[in-house]
């Protein structure tokens, strides 16, 4: 396609890339431990490894399809770096998975706070199209520049 | 992105937004259910929900896919309406989910109708762009008014 | 959307329309093998298609996310063929499924090669771009030939 679309969404495929990525090493991760399953012990890890990549990849196209509406919507700056900490967090999740059952944590539901802000980018987005073309006014520059602002709120814990 | 885009776009990216909600809904459903999970008669169900639960999640990349391509193809209004279509039968499923066994119902691949609908919408999309560059005919004014007539027949039962 | 961007994406489409003609296939072949599940026998073969599914499913989205980000960073032709390689490993990978425990056996993470070289052309299309944006050289001719050579080297067992 030609670089006027590859300018909008450049740091998108940059962050999807670094998912799979993550996603590869999870499955590898369980690939390892399925393979050296003999005792009873390593049997439960395995339930645990697999388990957490499960919850992981449930939640995965959710992920994407947001972040990518985000950056489309929006502006792809703010969606990309809350693609990277919501990655961040997934792996501290995959790392940290230490529930007895499926999906017991209280983390099951992970990265809940920058799905709904790269919701709230959408939503926004479609509004300001929406104001724009029936009502005339073009708030879009205000509104890129908030949102940067806002994504660093992402970082407090 | 540029606002020629977004116009043809943005009723998807709200039922993409929609689908999002319901999917976060179903996951907190599991997780509460998950924390209740103590008695014997109250695991079966989180079974139950689990299991509903990953039957959706499944098929939810199949339908995004599918719905995107038919609203870049074609047109988007049809499109969304049978992405809302299909979000409410997912619904109806989800909370009539009754099956013993994993997956043992016949619902279990539900809205194939929808998912039909949509990717014949692709095909149509494709085989008329085929058609004007190669034979310099374009149907997509008369298709794009058929397939909004057609998508109100997913209404049926 | 207009015939400019269809012209650079409808390649894609039809390989993720094959790729549902597929996972509605799997998901078929399942429910099938559910409802005849009555001997203690049939309910092993039943765990194992499930589980084969479930590994298919697992690596859809990444599959779809790095599909189309390779066809839409650099060219589409070789990102298509990839991807009809892709389906036609998953098809191999499902019928051939004959672990005894779920995902025991080396095949877990198929076309891995394929991912890889698709990552590699989401890559290399970021780098051209950005080499275009600031440097001022456009490799994308060249690129773009030597990942169609490239992509034929797929078809090597």
């Amino acid at each position: 396609m030609d670089d006027a679309v590859l300018e909008n969404i450049f740091l998108l495929v940059l962050v999807t890339l670094l998912s799979v990525v993550q996603n590869v090493f999870f499955a590898l991760k369980v690939e390892k431990e399925c393979k050296a399953n003999t005792s009873k012990q390593q049997c439960a890890g395995f339930e645990r490894l697999s388990c957490a990549t499960r919850n992981c990849m449930d939640t995965y196209p959710t992920f994407l399809a947001v972040m990518w509406c985000a950056g489309i919507c929006l502006s792809q700056a703010p969606a990309a770096f809350a693609g990277v900490i919501y990655l961040v967090v997934r792996q501290k999740y995959f790392v940290g998975y230490m529930g007895q059952t499926c999906q017991s944590i209280p983390g099951f539901l992970f990265g809940k706070r920058i799905l709904f802000f790269l919701s709230l980018m959408c939503i926004v987005g479609i509004i300001n199209y929406l104001l724009l073309n029936y009502g005339g006014n073009d708030y879009k520059g205000y509104i890129q520049t908030i949102t940067q602002a806002a994504s660093t709120l992402l970082l407090l814990p």
